[in-house]
């Protein structure tokens, strides 16, 4: 549990017009979204609060229930109240959204952090205001109204499917669904046999890890790259042989020639640098693979936007046998979904599938059956269409923002597609360690590039999550 | 994909009052809910029907309308129909329910076998009428309106909590409600952060072993045992122990006394012969632990079915840091859920969360989130509770059946509590495996238990999921 709270700062003014329980609820809710109060902390009880304001029992549980109803805060039986984790700040009962116009709130982030570096960043030391996090949706572009109704519709049949262990590989009808998708949409030619459906890409490769690695194996991975991967292979006791990228992605004249069972790549929008694999050196990635006895992990992590010329060819396309194809739902709908999938070669299919049964006997069957649904009326394409046009605006104000700071000095990479640029610092700058510092003292989360020397001095920014948290006040509910 | 079925046996009754379309959606029902058609069967095009049974395109086109209304079937654009996965027949809009009162339909299964032996089971031969599979509740107790409402609340704050990671470890929220629960339910003091939440007890299973193992160790488990596990170690290169089970449970005096690093035991309800450990069994368990170094898996997965005796403390309320416990919800609300627990002693916590944060970075936030309320509204224990007189009755029932037909010739365990009872057949008679073959033959489905010496001979039957499938008709919808 967090902090147990015996009293709040608040300043009630007597002849402000506005109610006593309005104004306490205005005032605890400013706390929890400038992150003053943060998920978990345990609020005054409702006598420490009559005490410390002289107000009557009444009027602060009415403000503590407006903060419920708001999903700000919950109560728990004979314990008391709790800041909420999950509460959306946006979604306001009228009676909070009649106070006077002024600034909307910005939100301050309550993810807790988890113990793996490389997948998540520990909390900030101040709230932070404009949170440029990379690889987050826009919150407030969430389907839920489609998806309450869908989630209703199958619901009722809840019984005899959530009653049942579900395939191991995914449901049916979501693996036909994605490869008629994939075959809309990517150009790529797959059977539904070979998608298994999985938590999101860090299971994919987890399991692709377990299945294909013995201790002390290498592995090649883009340097930078995804730190997330290279934990995972500590941890299965494999190492990572690091190849550097380029402005056409990873410099595959530089991949070592000997017998190496996996490499892991991001071909259309590397991570973090965001360059595009150049199809010359996809060329010659594939031959290499060919040559070494390699299976290629494509991670198209964020494959969906692109905002200029049309995409390259997935690797997966050019050799279906020695690749395997990761994607995910995590960045169009959002990571909490847990829903993602790999398209294996199909030697691979059955070791995996039997993996993924002895490791969690499948996904939930909820989100699945819902996700079917929705790719099957073609809602999931429009989506993405329309989060596409969303992206590339905030993509354009971004790189604007960037030009009226440094003019023409940095340099922007990774502009053409995806849900974030990196931007490598002028000589002479500070340090990009430095900048992020700076930012981050004045409520800005930027993600800066570990690894020289290409990233040497750049930053990845979203140009997705962050955003809308500043602009899109108005079309919040969408 | 399945068949593609160019016909179908329907024989319509022209002067038999009923319109032609509900003629044509009842008889496929029919074939549907009696297994005759399977999951993902394609239909016959409209076309294909319609010059089969000479009625206009219109009625075909009713017919199948009907059909998907009721969930039974689905259209794939340019595909065509075909049979639904997840279909619940039980649930019909009112015209198809109109029909004359006959027998209620008996549900074939149409899960799909997975490649994982022991952890399912092939399908049978021919559609199983009675399917006294073990460990699935009853298919028509799923509360699925009140997990509508919930999730439609909840779907409201889907933007801001979707579109984030949730801890590794679980939503905070449901951590503490279920350390509430298991105080209340179970008398267990656990802090919230003790509590992870994992994707059933399988994946449960899955991060201990991958956590605590190296290749070749030996692990001890009960035999009979739960061959999910035997076949997690083999994929894991460690050995199992078999150590066997008698009335009492585990036959601690045969445990060896050397170092090992695990031990997995069933002590509510042993699987798969229902034994309870005994008071003095657990504590030489214990003594035995603290001995040989050895970390205890207690695997609670039915322990809220107790209908007798009060059930006796958990292991892990007698030696909190020898122990990990798993609960799950598998049993009470549906592995389709694909959520439980683990209860870690304090030294396990991080590394099993930073394993879990590296395996799939947690499990989806919406099941999470909607079981956190559903249990802080009390609404959980009071569905434990009312399924605990509804799998009474059924065992009740079971037994009385097993009695007329036995008399008192073989011998029944594991009936003072959770899902299922063995039944050992009296020397004399046909083996399990011929039984077993004879039953299903005629539709039913028994589990036969494959290890001697203590299973020689005897059956697994559950007294939860078959039952209802053949008593409960008028109450279906609750």
């Amino acid at each position: 549990m967090r902090n147990r709270l015996l009293s709040l700062p608040i300043q009630l003014a007597p002849c402000g017009g506005e109610p006593y329980k309005q104004q306490i609820a205005r005032a605890i809710e400013e706390l929890i979204v400038t992150g003053r109060l943060r998920a978990d902390d345990q609020l005054p009880s409702i006598n420490e609060l009559v005490a410390m304001l002289k107000v009557s029992k009444n009027t602060v549980l009415g403000a503590y229930q407006l903060l419920q109803d708001a999903g700000l805060i919950r109560s728990a039986l004979r314990r008391g109240f709790f800041v909420e984790a999950v509460g959306d700040c946006a979604l306001k009962p009228a009676e909070l959204a009649s106070r006077p116009a002024q600034p909307p709130p910005i939100y301050a982030s309550t993810v807790r952090p988890v113990h793996a570096p490389g997948v998540h960043t520990p909390p900030p030391p101040v709230p932070v205001r404009f949170d440029f996090k990379v690889g987050r949706p826009s919150p407030h572009a969430f389907p839920w109204r489609r998806w309450a109704a869908l989630s209703n519709q199958l619901l009722r049949h809840a019984g005899r499917a959530i009653g049942e262990y579900s395939p191991a590989e995914g449901l049916w009808g979501l693996r036909m669904q994605l490869a008629d998708y994939l075959a809309s949409a990517k150009m790529l030619s797959v059977e539904p046999e070979q998608i298994i459906i999985v938590a999101g890409t860090q299971e994919a490769l987890s399991l692709i890890v377990a299945n294909c690695l013995d201790d002390g194996a290498e592995v090649v991975m883009e340097a930078p790259g995804y730190t997330g991967f290279s934990h995972l292979l500590a941890q299965h006791r494999a190492r990572s042989v690091q190849v550097p990228v380029d402005a056409e992605g990873l410099r595959t004249a530089l991949l070592p020639e000997r017998a190496l069972p996996l490499a892991y790549v991001t071909p259309s929008h590397q991570y973090p640098l965001g360059h595009t694999l150049s199809l010359a050196r996809r060329r010659q990635l594939l031959e290499w693979a060919a040559r070494n006895g390699t299976l290629i992990i494509e991670d198209d992590y964020d494959g969906d936007f692109r905002y200029a010329s049309a995409p390259l060819p997935p690797l997966v396309a050019m050799d279906p046998t020695r690749v395997v194809y990761l994607g995910t739902f995590s960045k169009v709908l959002g990571p909490g979904l847990r829903l993602g999938y790999l398209v294996c070669p199909p030697a691979l299919v059955d070791s995996i599938t039997r993996r993924k049964a002895l490791l969690n006997n499948g996904c939930p069957w909820l989100e699945q059956a819902v996700m079917a649904r929705y790719l099957e009326s073609g809602e999931y394409s429009r989506h993405v269409h329309s989060l596409r046009q969303r992206y590339r605006k905030q993509r354009d104000s971004l790189l604007d923002g960037l030009q009226r700071v440094w003019g023409h000095a940095g340099e922007v990479s990774g502009e053409h597609g995806g849900m974030h640029v990196a931007f490598r610092l002028p000589d002479g700058s500070a340090s990009a360690t430095e900048v992020a510092r700076m930012a981050l003292a004045r409520g800005v989360r930027l993600l800066r590039c570990r690894r020289p020397p290409a990233a040497a001095g750049a930053m990845s920014v979203s140009c997705c999550s962050a955003t809308p948290r500043s602009t899109s006040a108005p079309s919040r509910r969408r």
